[in-house]
């Protein structure tokens, strides 16, 4: 089961009724959050998830709008009583950020990682029982879309394990994945799980043009959430210049990629009404809602 | 005439609501800010102000919850427009700060200009029409309290003029304070202006223990916003320790420098309802207010 709360939905600057753009996932009761913005760490008290137990933070790119409230959030997480090390994951340039910003938030009393990301291609990162990858997209600087999953191992043979003579107090570590040794012999999982089954699969794609390679990246995810920079289709010069994406584009890229469900977000200031261009994204995939802060989802195993 | 708005009354981390302490300045129709603190931007458009003709941002020192909010600020000004230089005023290790929060807002489109304060005397400086003072207070890091003074010239003598013959299209300029050259004969303002008259004084004052100096600086303020973030006198200790003061203790304060009236701000998270605590500065120094996000004053010379 994976919890996922968009924090906000908007791009450029944080507005009085809208805040910059934001994902938080939450798997067993670890957290990981997806870009940091100015005022980020309000939304995420409201959701109510707490901050202890926040493990990493994944940034897109290192534009303001999605970065700037990594010191105070990390300041916050201090005061909540954390002292377990906190990873930082983004593109080239992690460091340089990371060390300007950390100026007015020196001496936090846990450790922080950084894991920098390739710029030009799909690197993979294991974490809280999570598959972390990122795929570079398109935009002024290096960008990332990140895809989070929780797989789940096939289903377990018991007949087989019985005849296979393996004692019951070792079948859980051959369902975890562990090989097994015994009396001399020496069980494999393969021996006694069947395929891997679907697991969960949660995208987040912002700030970028649909590019090359985008669709094979989300391919068959259970969300994908994407960037809207612009609902109308006369905008979509803007959209070009500036390096995002229309509703109808983000509807595209999920329609191809064979997504369940698409969240539209990182709407620009001038979009009082998200809901008012929906139907331009719903008319090319129909699974599509318009994002809102604070919206949540569970998502379960399919059975 | 000079307004100012209040945009946050928060300490420590800004909350779902509560902004953090900052305070919005306008004279003439060209703005100063003191402390941009993680989300003053919000307010601050919430205030309905403008950002286009904010010349300069005042910080009292280089934590968080007063300076994280600068580079989306300073991005969302570039946004609206501004070409003419901003002033960033502050402590010691200004450079440092900026520059390491500006690795997020590259390129702005305007020129900042640094004024790096002493942190051990007043110095003046004179901006907009405004002379602004600072003042060095006790924290954990170097820390300011600002002044700032629209000054009132004294009234005019018509007569004295008359007499003199200084000739009328002259006595705006000596009312400016200029001196003025007329058929080999000069002028001095001194000549036909009376003596200064009571002006405008806005201090403010966060985060420090009440210090030595400090009365004098803030002395006939006709508005003094000063922290308080304690309300309760069982927190004595704790202000004590953590640098902060008691509502009682900045009553002391506004009462001992006579001002006219003074804004509590900068609460702990932890101060649910700061009007509950207020009575406690009310028996020190009656015209105490408990600060809230927006509040707002306009200051008028006294008739």
């Amino acid at each position: 089961m994976v919890d996922v709360c968009l924090l906000g939905t908007g791009g450029m600057m944080p507005l009085p009724e809208r805040w910059l753009s934001s994902l938080l996932v939450r798997c067993n009761g670890r957290m990981m959050l997806i870009d940091c913005g100015e005022g980020t760490q309000i939304p995420m008290k409201m959701a109510g998830w707490g901050f202890k137990n926040l493990d990493a933070i994944l940034i897109t790119h290192y534009h303001a709008d999605h970065v700037a409230g990594l010191p105070g959030l990390l300041l916050t997480l201090a005061n909540s009583g954390r002292q377990e090390p906190v990873r930082l994951i983004g593109p080239p340039g992690l460091a340089e950020v990371v060390s300007g910003l950390l100026t007015i938030a020196p001496g936090l009393p846990y450790p922080i990682y950084l894991y920098t990301c390739p710029a030009d291609g799909i690197s993979h990162l294991e974490m809280d029982g999570l598959l972390i990858r990122c795929f570079p997209v398109d935009h002024w600087i290096p960008c990332l879309a990140y895809s989070i999953e929780l797989r789940r191992p096939g289903r377990f043979d018991a007949e087989k394990a019985r005849e296979l003579d393996i004692p019951v107090r070792y079948w859980k570590q051959l369902q975890k994945g562990e090989t097994v040794e015994w009396k001399g012999r020496s069980f494999r999982p393969d021996q006694v799980m069947g395929e891997p089954r679907r697991g969960i699969k949660i995208c987040y794609c912002t700030d970028t043009r649909p590019v090359d390679g985008l669709c094979d990246f989300v391919r068959e995810a259970d969300l994908l959430v994407c960037e809207g920079m612009y609902g109308d289709e006369g905008d979509a010069e803007k959209a070009i210049l500036k390096k995002h994406m229309l509703f109808a584009e983000a509807a595209r890229v999920a329609r191809e990629a064979g997504v369940c469900e698409l969240w539209l977000t990182h709407f620009s200031p001038a979009l009082a009404c998200p809901e008012d261009w929906l139907s331009h994204a719903k008319e090319v995939f129909e699974p599509t809602i318009a994002g809102h802060d604070l919206m949540r989802k569970t998502l379960t195993f399919p059975s």
